[in-house]
């Protein structure tokens, strides 16, 4: 009879695929056994009642990136990944964000640094690229690409960091060169400038414009404009935080054109409207972020597309910020126009147990689709699989126990990140990630955390199977 | 150390989700354990080198269906499943179908007959219904339902099958209540029928003609209807046998709707064209099925929405019927005109080698999808799985190995089915199902016939979740 | 100096391109010429601050029509006419009616019985093909087009005159021979039958779910498989009376695939509602009429039709029942449930002063589009331009002068039908035709009759120029 | 008996909406009469037999425009009026081109300089924006726009013309406020400049590869950009000279959707496709204009666009460059690659030939729609109608009479530009404008010129009806 390290006993046990009742035994960190009876254990987890998950993945969450202007994320790899554990997450995807003039390198270095030692979940990189200089293009991005960051974003909107068209064709190019994937942030920069100027010139300069000056047709044309580069590249890419009906629409079109496009959607687009900017005082701040929120209706066209597909993944877009902060959402101590609001709000926590409670408790999509979407598949996606993502053999041991039953009333009191809000307080959820547990060790455990800042380790990411070019064509549109 | 009846050693194993290296341990017909160093077993096969899937589930194919007019089709449920084995595929789920007049419970009683003793793999049955009286729609489908009938069939075409709309809206109606699944062949009975009538007004009668009487846009139309009658009733749908870009497109179009339109679609729609019935002498006859193969250019469109996950299913619609036989394409002994021509052809043992070869060796879906597409998800489908189509805990040891590297020619002599031809003579792929293994045991292993008739066993379907209709809405349009 | 009938002074004359100050000479019934200073005549009409325009041509009407069960048209040929009149009318097409069973020629017969001798402005006759017979198709239909009935409709509801897909496509096709135009009324009727099955089973049987048990999917059916008829036979076809989004989408998917599909709105579509079926006591009854009245969303959509020009004709489908009357709304004197109250609402009268008042005054559409939608369009397509339609030399001199100025509010005891309530009773409008003239004779002025009986001419159509089939095929799908 | 300057007797009169038999008697320059035995006149024109037309406007043309690196326009305000007064045209708008850091006033000043004296058949001014700065946008442009200089076209390609987002969207922002219109040069130029490095980094350099440049996707992306700046903004634009599919669905999508995006077309998209680049040495060249012609498939598209309404106007885009000059298409005597080859083709006298022939004769379009096209519409959407583009009292009398059965072949040595090349040499037409008069002169004669320079007249424009926003809206998406 064998001895493993670690059993967790009589769960139901899903993955992207099935669910079934059996027995998981861990050693040396990793899954190494399914079924039942399986042996002894130094230490045994009883599951009865309960869902034994993969451990989510948060591909798009922003913890400790440099801002400009005084501002300043309120959470690090320490707070952020134990406000991660918390919520069933055992894997953090942030930006290494390279600023304008700097080398990508430096910037990978430095965020190394800022991660070191202080993560209790494991971490992988994207990069930020808003400086595609010649050197970047042809050095510093392939060989990057080759030490494991093989995903990187650029922005069509922010000044610190959007790229021309011509610079992103570039930097697709080397995805394409590279089998590297893209994420794009879809909004008309031009666009926003134009509206925002107009506001502001009839003083309208409360948070609920901000949602007015980022209308769907910005994201739209936007997400168009993406696809035709993808189109003419000929290099898949990922089209991130997409937020209602008419970006959606866009992406339908490409794929029955047969393109690989993929999306991504984040909590704020199923939970929020545009509305929550426009509450009394400034406390719509709070809930600035962009793409803004929509409205109801689109809600139920994310909903859809989660249902049906044609979201590949679904992840928090973190991005915090203290609401009564000098270096927050109120910068310099300001209650500043709209246009100044740092952008982003907190959801790395409450990422899975909103989505598991109106998305499988409503009946909108069920338990296997949950793990696709919030673990399997980014895990894919960023070449991360099968080391992460899914409950198999040789697979981390990164679980998240689920009580199906538990209800809980979100409380921003109760939860692990640093921002001084959430914006979903109050919010009624079904289903709660009790234990979680990161290549074999519980790190979190209802509410408290059970490691140590240091536990997660960073991960190379493999080039991505997903993210080949169809296999029709090999050489883009010439 | 346990002992189990058998292990498969060192494979690599695949899913819906996932792909790793394990063994695989199976007691009682059932996988029991996952992993490395399992123990010991009466048996063991060395799958080094080798995948093993999910042996595939079948779930449109027909076999020793009662046919009218002195027609017969050429397999029963003997070469049928033999066939079927030897290609990978575990279970079959042909369809129990009502003559007009007839009881549906006698239907299903004398198919039972039919089937007893005779398969080598195991089986469930749809229901066809062609005469939906008061009795059949208030008693006999409801009771059937219970009793593990969870699927059925409704014919827009075929004057011995068709059904009027509303008669589908009643069929429809039961579905929803009792949460069964319709599958609709989708094609405009009178426009083909006019099309046909004045072919043969036009001395237009040679097999080639069967196409032209059968247009895209009469699918199309057929779809569209097919998906306002799933809106009224609010109940999901089955598309079979989808063949091209128009019926895509409507099928596209209800998605973004954000309907339940499931589609299926079938090795001719990617590897026959149009030009395959117009072969010299009348040998054309032979791809005569209906919707009739389109050509290359709706071919890739067939590929893309495997690989963007608008078809949920794929399956081979084997109607079997010899070429040279006055009871198969040659009715009475002649060379009738195309509307006389019996539709079908036969698949059953090439529909999981066509599309590996071409879909995963050709890059176009993953080995994951291939299995989905082909067994897990008719498995969920038709309310099989866990049980059926995945490699799990608690799930029958239905499995397939494949030699990934396995160089076949398709020669109908190789073949098992009891038909004279297969369309695909002469088409190399790569990649072979070498063994195949239902609930443990062995039936087939390098196109040799490994258990007896009767191995197979009859699976009650339980009520699929997949049919359940959209969280939204509760009572249709109403 | 020539001296002529008549002079129209100091008009602001429009047609369907242009709008210009000129006079109107008329002789022998017809424009004779055009320009100042023309001359000298019996009669002068001063048109100073007025419009002139072309009459109106109502090319969707239904007068003095057999009807099963009892029922009775309110308005005959004298009082529809002079309702027509009345409100800028001069040309109206209402509809020879084959009974199931009867020759069409005879039809044809009893309805110029009907007519003959009692109209004030002139008509021509669509058919309606309600038994399509080989000797209706072979000789009637050729036969009587040849003799100016050159246009037909066909139901694809309604037991007593729906024909089967088969019988639409034979319609179609002596359509196509002989270069005649078929109109289509698209909705599904097994559709409507199970809907209302179901709703008095519920015991819903108000007049407001005469709607309910025609949602706008049904319309969309029904147009997405008339389309699919006119691409087989490859003949123009006109969908009468499209009421919403859903059919306007399929005819702008028809005419994106270069299909001549040419479409007809109606006033209720722009100014009622569903909820106008859902007035207190029976008074909703007034309002049923099929497709029934949408939303305010779908009038939006409706408005932007005509504007872009997607509609090609917008008539009044007057269809005139009294309301409390055994012969109309109230069979037998009873409040009998939806689906045997008498389909059709009056609205000869009131069809172009709603038009003008929120169209043209509304800024939606152009003086010259309202002219070309209500006049010359209608005359075009059914074979009656030159003669009507337009303001040309050599057209018969049948007048609308408008007073844009003039503001009314519509009371059915101002208008001239024979129906008892008009659903825009209290509509205030501005614009209004005061005088109107056919051939060069005043038939109406301020609301008098000015004309006897019989003034009305039969006019004879020729084949349209518009139905000819698209350039680029000759015979159809084949 | 009234004595007319002119009398045109017997033609078949034709406007955008009728087509009657009558004379047309002029006096000053204007019709001032139509009809029949009209009186007496000093000059009298026999028509029979003959077509009188509205004379063409063609509303985008370059002549004598400055051109930067050398380069010279063939064509002046003279040979190119001339060239169109033989080809039936009798009103052209070329462009008064702003060069960046150029007054557009001084622009304008330079244009009148170049025109004057010179055109034998009357001109308007568009503007071209390319140096938006507060000047122009606040002083410059609302003072043209009301001295009748109402449309302008910016450009989203051309280094030196191409204005940013943000810069469009102002110049629509002025538009909107005066009641101009914009037009629109939709192609992507960051996309066009990294298509061109990776050709010439290729070596290919060839003029053919120009269409491969500036693929589809590239002009659909600034299309659906265009449209989005337009919604925005609330304000119609007009999409200049769309070449195929693609865009065409995006104006499509846009129409559908309530919004008014006007479209243009030219004969290079209906008569040449990419492959007349690809001429044997150096003469595919001549063809090179952008966007470049397609293939057959999209020409297809771009007739159903003319005869289904989606195209207002048809234009030339005559851009005058010879061949065999230094100044011309090989700039400095040298075979440049593509990228240097001024773009445009000489278009101005075939336009209305190459219509007419194909398009009326061929059974596409009407005669009325013609006139539409190529004379009506021009003129009402830049504000010249009703003096323009058609024939009623009181407009100029500008005309074309048309022999419709001339059968001619297009030789360059028979038409009147100063280029040395058409790309039509050798295309056969039906029809053709033998007599061409301005203002009642007859400006051309059976291709002999008939009047002297400075006969042509600048024409302020007014604002035109068509660019009025749509009624729905007042204030844009703010």
């Amino acid at each position: 009879m064998k001895q493993f390290d670690l059993l967790i006993r009589n769960g139901t046990v899903v993955t992207a695929s099935d669910t079934v009742q059996c027995d998981i035994a861990i050693a040396g960190g990793r899954i190494v056994q399914l079924g039942h009876d399986l042996g002894s254990a130094r230490d045994v987890i009883d599951a009865s009642g309960k869902l034994v998950l993969p451990g989510g993945v948060d591909a798009h969450c922003h913890l400790d990136q440099p801002m400009p202007d005084g501002l300043k994320m309120a959470d690090d790899f320490e707070s952020g990944t134990i406000s991660a554990a918390c919520g069933g997450t055992t894997t953090v995807i942030p930006f290494a964000a390279q600023e304008k003039g700097q080398s990508l390198r430096a910037a990978v270095a430095d965020y190394h640094r800022r991660a070191e030692g202080r993560a209790v979940v494991d971490y992988a990189f994207h990069l930020i690229v808003s400086d595609p200089t010649e050197t970047v293009l042809r050095e510093e991005l392939p060989g990057l690409i080759r030490k494991g960051y093989t995903s990187f974003k650029v922005y069509m909107t922010y000044d610190d960091l959007k790229l021309g068209d011509r610079e992103i064709l570039e930097v697709l190019t080397v995805a394409r060169q590279e089998g590297a994937l893209v994420m794009i942030h879809a909004e008309n920069s031009d666009c926003i400038a134009w509206l925002t100027d107009r506001l502001e010139a009839e003083q309208k300069t409360a948070p609920r414009f901000h949602a007015i000056a980022r209308p769907m047709a910005i994201e739209r044309e936007a997400t168009h404009r993406a696809i035709t580069f993808s189109e003419l590249v000929d290099v898949p890419i990922l089209i991130v935080h997409v937020s209602g009906r008419e970006a959606v629409e866009q992406i339908r079109w490409s794929r029955a054109r047969g393109m690989k496009i993929f999306a991504e959607t984040c909590p704020q687009y199923l939970f929020l409207t545009a509305s929550d900017l426009d509450q009394p005082g400034y406390h719509g701040a709070k809930c600035v972020c962009s793409p803004p929120p929509r409205d109801r209706a689109n809600q139920e066209v994310i909903w859809d597309g989660l249902a049906d597909g044609l979201f590949t993944i679904f992840s928090s877009d973190h991005a915090p910020f203290r609401y009564d902060d000098p270096q927050g959402k109120q910068p310099g101590g300001e209650q500043v126009p709209f246009r100044y609001i740092p952008n982003g709000i907190p959801g790395l926590e409450t990422r899975l147990p909103l989505l598991f409670s109106e998305g499988v408790g409503g009946g909108r999509i069920s338990l296997n689709q949950f793990v696709a979407l919030t673990s399997t598949n980014p895990a894919k996606l960023y070449g991360l699989h099968p080391r992460k993502g899914t409950i198999a053999i040789g697979a981390d041991a990164d679980l998240a126990i689920w009580d199906p039953a538990r209800e809980v009333v979100i409380r921003n009191a109760d939860l692990h990140h640093a921002v001084d809000y959430t914006p979903y307080e109050g919010t009624r959820v079904k289903g709660w990630p009790v234990t979680t547990l990161v290549r074999g060790k519980v790190v979190a455990h209802e509410g408290r955390l059970m490691a140590t800042a240091g536990h997660g380790e960073f991960l190379p990411c493999a080039l991505p199977e997903m993210a080949k070019p169809r296999y029709r064509t090999s050489g883009g549109s010439l």
